[in-house]
């Protein structure tokens, strides 16, 4: 006899179920409410091989409710990845595979980190559109070697979150055709029945969007998703939302309720939801019928060979556009880049331009883009202001997917989730512009970015108080350090053109998050000497003779005020060293000699002169050296009369310093 | 002969192109784009009075595209307010009255800081909703005291960005017809013509939302205009968006193109336009009938006195109401709030029960939430886990608009805006949580909130790695030192609930925002000797005899562990000072001789323990003390596990404290 597609999706809930209870910790409504879409999905339509989670050929799933992580879990052991039944008994628990909520890179088939609401579907965006525009580029008659789905399960707090207006919008104008969300319309959130926070008609919402909407169907019918996941897929030319209509905790007493959503059955519960599924009491324990019916190892392993068998040929056909197609699905860079901006340099150095380096990036990307294809850039509405678009970027048609550079409108938070989704989908390597200020508008999207190690790179220009005339509310004062004490998140700001040279090539080598903090304001060329050490974040780069008497660090713009001060200071009989610390990350994870050889440890007069929140220079100047920074919130005038009102002069460097070394 | 209504809208269109111009800096587009809007709604409905911008019943206005700042800047000069032709001719100039984007305090007449795409519509939602809130419980029969409108202005920006639709949602779900938007529809943003990137069916959007949608009209067209905010007004319960076809840079040759978005016209464009217009050539100058059609003062007077009698006529007749209308309306706070809190103290004394500071934070809400009328609470979807919703909290009903409590639903950044605007509106103590990690989607609320010094109190839960289970997407660590860099914002961090009670009333006393980090797990009280100067920010918690050889700083769910591991040392014949400092602010604002009995200059074995980001500390411990806190993401397991494998042991707290006195 064969097994029902019922008992299939029930061995998830008795998984979800089993694993909650002995973790005590954990969200069962979710995984019991969404297993039936899930089996249509996975047992039915998902193009995978859990013999290699890294296929890229793949469909892409995103949990985007990631606390239903257990449904992933448990899809995850019974298609055959290696998740074992162990690993789920270890649910929740320290250093095993599975966390309480998706992690990508620590368990095998998780497209994505999800759990923070709203970021999985905006990423997932992201993901659908990589797929579009690498099938554009390198599909050939008879070669389609990119073309898989993206699909996407969420619920209500995800369509909650701002986030998902920002990029469901451009999902509508960008076509995404293979974007299929599963919405998992149940109801209830964490405070209850939404009817009191959440009254809006999605599929009227999703309409305007441009977005197919199917349904009101029943989530727990199977015929009724497997044939809106046909009718889905079936329109190529538009996203599609399928509204299913479930019932959180769908077998258990708490069926409906708030109850299950974040807190275990509870041990009378979890045994009479189990019965009533018709799982056997046993925990963990699901018959080996189930388990084939499940079983997507076999099914995987020849979708992939058939794949790999089609890579080949292409490989013989198309030689170099297979190369290509190669090398960027691995993420490596192309040779070469060294010389780029090593040339790049050579000529900075030689015209000694005053620009900012908000200029200087645009110089450098204009050299950078058309020698990386898998650089995709884009801007929320300030191309020209913060120089991301080249001369050789062309925009995204979304009718054909040609183009390297993005539109992103006024979208800082999709923007940062769309480049996570396609830097975590591979192929590309993202890059976009905003005012530094606005980053805030972003922050958890390159939070999560730092937490996946997703090589992004922001492009933060208008960097300080220097924006000027736009007043407080568009000057960061709080940004940098707000970014720079992110775990694993990279922030360079560089003085001028060769430092900013230096900062594009290590964004493009970091596995992770780079911010780079430029400049609206022009900064003249700096003379360094022959080889500065600038690719060690901070280096000597105006040095005295012998021990300093006082060393001043600074960064990007503050630079030059530290150079000209250390010239009057010099004059005065004060040996001064400037440091130019472009990347505190980089500079902290040098060896302890060479940071002793910038900073050493017996100079503690020091001076940090950064347009910013000064409390982040006391890990470098301690207690006895003395911070110019900022704050206070800026204000409306013309940049260099604040310059002036704010103390960021090279007489006022030099006030300071001789005040320090007469504590 | 009457002056016509074009004449008038051109008025505004003169000053802000030669304000521009002047400045050379700033954006025309929207102004001129706008004006006739601005003609229809300031001529002839919105009610104010110019000689008293903080009239408490006027109509509020909120440019949420805040870079037409010169359209408001001129209607307040043409109404009447105190912002002069001089004012106007300093547009972003140090100093002046006219920063770059409107702000509140700065510029009688704005009723909010705008600029920051979205925030502005987000924010005059929670204006609508304290207006009708007030309405519900201070309107009597015959006193219809609090009675107006909110009126926004809005572009496409402000509607690409996530928060509008988290605001407009809400605004829907909470029927506030009073709440007016007129959306400028111009077809341009910065990056150009917005077909490339803003598609969706606004219209649409909005009656999903359950909004009134008014147009489109043609935004030049005042009878339309008039017509449209009528149809507005008429509709009581549901709130509207007009949607109004204009032209950007209206008027000039560069109408209809982004270039007229943020740059001046340049001198020969602004001189044909003027001339187009109708305008005198001469800068600056309008004609004395056109001053007369504009002048409001006259009207607003007359408006305010009315209000003023009705208002003292209502003193009389509900005498008890007015008192606490008026009080709340002065943003003063109720008599007996020391009491409150020092009953609480002494029974926490009394008690000495180990309990999350959420669960705290919780107890103490209970006492303060019925003893403050003003005080309006909620949460993003996770009201029983940050304990914001206490036995006297009561659901706002907006078919009533009774209550004390708002379910924001998973709406972070809303939450904030609204907040922001309950309390700019005045009458009105915000207060709302979410977890601690989440405060990222919220940023730049907390920011703004800071910049206009609002008080508004966030409970921000499950403090550090210590969420235990869910996992590092939910643990914070570089949270706090975000929150701690926003100017103007103060941060406390309770280690039992005698700090906690000590922060929520120094939360209510400060004119800005505060963050509460609250743990999820159960923290001891402690003992801190009979008057703790726990008001100060930092005290001695606990003390050696003489010099101490090493200082414990600590704050929230560390503090206990300083104590114990102090202790330890003390046995060891080490003296080992344990301060407490659970807000670095307002320590930092104490005198330096308190500070150095704190923390004498002499004492540099200092050893600081926040489970967070350890760049923070070091202002504190310098070059020569050390930190134990967490420099890289949190992992999934029980807390307690987490506890150990961090190194958040009294025994870690031991061995780093030796470790540095052999340094």
């Amino acid at each position: 006899m064969s097994v029902t597609r019922s008992q299939c999706a029930n061995a998830i809930r008795a998984l979800a179920i089993d694993a909650i209870e002995k973790a005590k910790s954990g969200h069962p409504g979710a995984p019991l409410g969404m297993a039936d879409m899930a089996e249509a999905l996975w047992r039915h339509n998902l193009k995978h091989n859990p013999a290699n989670p890294d296929w890229f050929n793949r469909d892409r799933f995103v949990l985007s409710n990631g606390h239903a992580s257990m449904l992933l879990y448990s899809l995850l052991h019974l298609t055959g990845y290696a998740v074992s039944l162990e690993d789920l008994q270890n649910f929740r628990q320290w250093g095993s595979l599975t966390p309480g909520h998706p992690e990508h890179g620590h368990t095998p088939g998780v497209d994505i980190t999800t759990g923070p609401l709203g970021s999985g579907i905006a990423s997932a965006v992201g993901m659908a559109l990589a797929e579009r525009m690498l099938a554009e580029k390198y599909n050939k008659p008879g070669y389609t070697i990119v073309d898989h789905m993206t699909y996407v399960f969420l619920g209500d707090g995800c369509l909650m979150e701002g986030v998902s207006h920002e990029a469901c919008s451009l999902a509508g104008v960008w076509k995404l055709g293979k974007l299929i969300a599963l919405y998992d319309d149940n109801g209830i959130s964490i405070d209850g029945k939404i009817d009191g926070w959440f009254t809006e008609d999605v599929a009227k919402r999703f309409e305007a969007y441009g977005w197919q909407v199917i349904g009101r169907i029943d989530g727990h019918d199977a015929e009724a998703l497997d044939k809106a996941i046909a009718e889905a897929k079936a329109d190529t030319t538009r996203p599609s939302i399928i509204i299913c209509k479930t019932h959180i905790g769908f077998g258990s007493a708490l069926a409906d309720s708030e109850k299950c959503h974040g807190a275990p059955l509870g041990p009378d519960n979890a045994k009479a939801a189990k019965e009533a599924l018709g799982m056997p009491a046993e925990p963990f324990c699901i018959a080996e019928d189930v388990r084939n019916a499940w079983d997507a190892r076999e099914a995987g392993a020849a979708a992939e060979a058939a794949w790999n068998a089609l890579l080949e040929a292409y490989k013989q056909e198309h030689p170099g556009l297979a190369k290509e197609f190669v090398r960027r699905i691995n993420g490596i860079l192309p040779v070469g880049l060294d010389t780029v901006i090593s040339n790049f340099i050579t000529k900075a150095r030689d015209a000694k331009e005053k620009l900012a380096t908000r200029v200087t990036s645009k110089n450098v990307l204009s050299e950078l883009v058309p020698a990386i294809p898998e650089l995709i850039g884009g801007s929320a509405d300030l191309s020209g202001s913060v120089g991301t678009k080249t001369a050789s970027s062309v925009i995204m048609n979304p009718e054909t997917y040609e183009g390297n550079y993005l539109c992103y409108g006024v979208r800082e938070f999709a923007m940062g989730c769309i480049m996570n989704g396609l830097a975590v989908h591979g192929g590309f390597i993202p890059y976009a512009g905003t005012f530094m200020v606005f980053s805030d508008y972003a922050k958890h999207a390159i939070r999560l970015a730092a937490l996946m190690k997703l090589r992004v790179c922001w492009v933060l220009t208008h960097d300080s108080y220097a924006v000027g005339e736009d007043g407080p509310t568009h000057q960061p004062i709080e940004q940098l350090n707000m970014l720079r004490s992110i775990p694993d998140c990279v922030v360079w700001r560089p003085c001028d053109s060769e430092e900013c040279a230096h900062a594009w090539l290590a964004a493009l080598r970091t596995q992770g998050p780079t911010c780079l903090s430029l400049s609206r304001q022009g900064l003249p060329f700096l003379d360094k000497g022959r080889e500065p050490a600038i690719e060690k974040g901070g280096y000597i780069l105006r040095d005295c003779q012998g021990t300093p008497d006082i060393i001043l660090l600074a960064t990007g713009s503050e630079v030059a005020l530290c150079v000209e001060a250390a010239a009057t200071l010099e004059a005065q009989g004060v040996k001064a060293r400037v440091v130019s610390m472009p990347c505190c990350e980089v500079f902290d994870a040098q060896d302890e000699e060479y940071k002793k050889s910038v900073l050493p440890c017996e100079v503690r007069a020091r001076l940090a002169v950064e347009a910013a929140w000064t409390g982040y220079w006391h890990r470098y100047v301690g207690l006895d050296g003395d911070v110019l920074g900022l704050d206070h919130f800026g204000a409306s005038a013309p940049g260099g009369e604040l310059a002036k009102q704010f103390g960021f002069t090279a007489d006022n460097v030099v006030a300071k310093a001789l005040a320090l070394l007469k504590k």
